[in-house]
């Protein structure tokens, strides 16, 4: 099981930034930057954290509705504005943002991500969701989401019209030519674009990407998931809560990549949770501090939500009552499989259960020392559970400090994490080429 | 008909930022920025440039069609985009973007506005327009554009639907309470909104923008378009070519404020287009230059956009054939009937109405030296003409330059421009108040 370490292979680590912290109690703490996140200079500060640790990318989730607004903030600035800010406090770090497929069309998302490319000088990467509740559907004119199976087509949809907008001004298309064109109109093509359920002519008014297609990445635990994945993504988000899990969830997309006829490496990053403290007590000792911190009730109702049953008056102190089968759930899959694994194999308390879900909802979490935080990267980076992770901090910004100052110089002494950018784009970061 | 100047009634003045500036020649000129176009850093030197004449704010319009690319850039950077990285990159001025209430949905439209709002601390407007051509149209899944009273019924349910998002979050939802609630629900509340054109559920994943609401432009000289102006607007972009019809658009606005109930100042700044040079003569070489550089097909083919009609056989030095009167165009009316305006007074050449409307499309122009163009400004803000102006520079960044350089210390002289910005929200340098 055990691969050989190629002196070239590098691991991917991407800041996933979410408000004060992945940690849904995390904004409670007295020092916590919860006054902050209305305040762009606390992103680019992040941005810059995260920048100085050489990593690849900060990758922003989004969603389309406001959330219990008394259990925190989910959401305050809007991704796409703010890493247009961000990516000019900045030089070389790449910025993914989550556009979702079922609420915009394909050209505003070609358009707004293609000029977020040449703003940041080809450093974008594009999280494509089918984003997945009522309450955000409400909020864009439907009564109720669409059904998975048609999300998935018209996300399959999106995609290519996306892709085809970006490819519709040629690289050599602008001449500049000052007795003549502009760009060479043979160059800048209509995609005429019909399908089920978008129709978009072309072609777009934002010339070719700098990185020719801003970096596609994707998450998607279903097989509709990955079966998209498969056909397109270029790095993947993952949701993997031990090694069996990331290896399982690992081999099966490379699987399917290569069956799908695609000689490309999509880096795999699953989302990743640390407390990290230069001794083992300490970090046990900062994760107590935030769990300490949140309320159950929060807790439940985010529970509810994963589960899609109402569970307020379940005891906390009880086992988990009996969960339906993965297979007789229709909301997200990959959170809901996590769950069902957690009660499996643990048989914790609900106490317990909302313990492991308030950081990083049943992500992998590791509590540790620096050179723990490294080994256990490492182990799954080298048996096929990971080519890279997405830093997941329970809290901000002490998280990705923390991150930043302890564990990416153990890695890199390691070898296994670059010490400096070796170019200035996303895709460069990534090891991706650029497409034609 | 002379108005007396108040002491404290000053003018306000945005730059109308358009690719290398609004002579379509423009960026055929050998020193013009048009390798720049998608370049950020262009755009941020323009904003700092016109930041240093206290401009009120820098305007963009907006198109979702690439045009014809062999004319020029009509478009590279998406304005919302660009305008993020702009705010960071200045203190005070203010930035208005164009956004389409017939693409766009408000859920969108409202949370892209309000997270500027908050990036730029308060320094954003949103100049709502309904969009116009069937290239438009084909982009967003439409098979031609909505009828004229159809989008103007869209775009009066679309600002409702968005001024009620950013209603959603009262002033004091916050309450970051540690031991509590993040934000009080009872202040964070849905819109429910359920109408002709949308459904939005709310509330919008925005806290209230900085100015409660970002500062609602609108342009627009049809019947519909002067109701919904006379309904909602808080300050107006006109089109006038010359003073009369910048007094008949601007008493029959002011008039239908009133009726409409509202006790408010609604600044109307027309576009201006100004060629300025310490001599008369100086100044009437640089129009002549950038005329001379003007090459005819595409100025044929973009006023036959204007007019709708194919007039590429038409006699270059010929008086211009008749057009259909007003009333029986259905294209958008305010450029259109400029276009019947000029011919009317001035009998013009095919060649000659060419060049009237190859900068600024048919919108005042002042060539002349400082004292010259400020003379004209002064008079039409002293006679109903004008609160403002909208600047269409047809040459960038030396059209902003000049006017900075030369314009702006004669109006500050003469006391009808500022000479600090007296405040840092957009809506403090436009005299507006925040709506509670």
């Amino acid at each position: 099981m055990a691969a050989s370490q190629s002196e070239q292979r590098m691991m991917h680590i991407n800041l996933f930034l979410m408000g004060c912290g992945h940690h849904r109690a995390a904004w409670r703490h007295p020092q916590s930057a919860v006054e902050q996140l209305g305040d762009i200079r606390y992103y680019e500060r992040l941005a810059q954290t995260a920048e100085r640790g050489k990593l690849d990318a900060v990758f922003f989730a989004d969603s389309n509705s406001a959330g219990n607004v008394s259990d925190g903030s989910w959401w305050y600035l809007e991704p796409l504005t703010a890493i247009a800010a961000m990516s000019r406090a900045t030089e070389n770090i790449g910025f993914i943002s989550t556009v979702s497929s079922t609420f915009y069309t394909p050209f505003h998302a070609a358009r707004l991500v293609a000029s977020l490319d040449h703003i940041s000088g080809g450093r974008i990467g594009w999280n494509v969701v089918t984003s997945m509740f009522d309450v955000e559907a409400r909020n864009h004119g439907y009564e109720a989401m669409p059904g998975h199976a048609e999300r998935y087509r018209r996300a399959d949809e999106f995609v290519q019209a996306v892709l085809g907008l970006w490819d519709s001004w040629a690289d050599d298309a602008l001449m500049f030519d000052r007795q003549g064109h502009y760009a060479d109109p043979a160059k800048v093509r209509p995609i005429n674009h019909k399908g089920e359920f978008f129709r978009v002519d072309g072609p777009l008014n934002v010339p070719r990407p700098v990185q020719g297609h801003p970096v596609l990445f994707q998450a998607g635990a279903s097989e509709q998931g990955r079966e998209l994945a498969a056909r397109c993504a270029e790095a993947i988000y993952a949701v993997a809560y031990d090694l069996p899990a990331a290896q399982s969830y690992y081999r099966d997309i490379k699987r399917r990549v290569k069956a799908a006829g695609r000689d490309v490496t999509v880096p795999i990053m699953p989302g990743l949770v640390t407390y990290v403290a230069p001794t083992e007590a300490e970090a046990l000792a900062k994760q107590r501090e935030l769990d300490e911190l949140l309320p159950s009730e929060a807790s439940l109702r985010q529970l509810a939500m994963f589960i899609d049953q109402d569970c307020s008056g379940w005891d906390l102190d009880a086992p988990v009552p009996p969960l339906p089968p993965l297979e007789e759930f229709s909301g997200p899959q990959g959170r809901y499989s996590t769950i069902l694994r957690i009660i499996e194999t643990e048989q914790p308390s609900l106490r317990q259960l909302l313990g492991r879900l308030a950081a990083g909802g049943g992500h992998c979490s590791i509590v540790g020392t620096p050179g723990q935080v490294a080994d256990k990267m490492e182990h799954w980076f080298n048996n096929d559970g990971a080519d890279g992770f997405n830093l997941m901090p329970p809290s901000l910004p002490s998280g990705i400090e923390d991150f930043v100052e302890q564990v990416v110089p153990e890695l890199q002494r390691r070898g296994v994490f670059r010490t400096e950018y070796q170019g200035h784009t996303l895709r460069s970061h990534l090891g991706l080429a650029r497409p034609e």
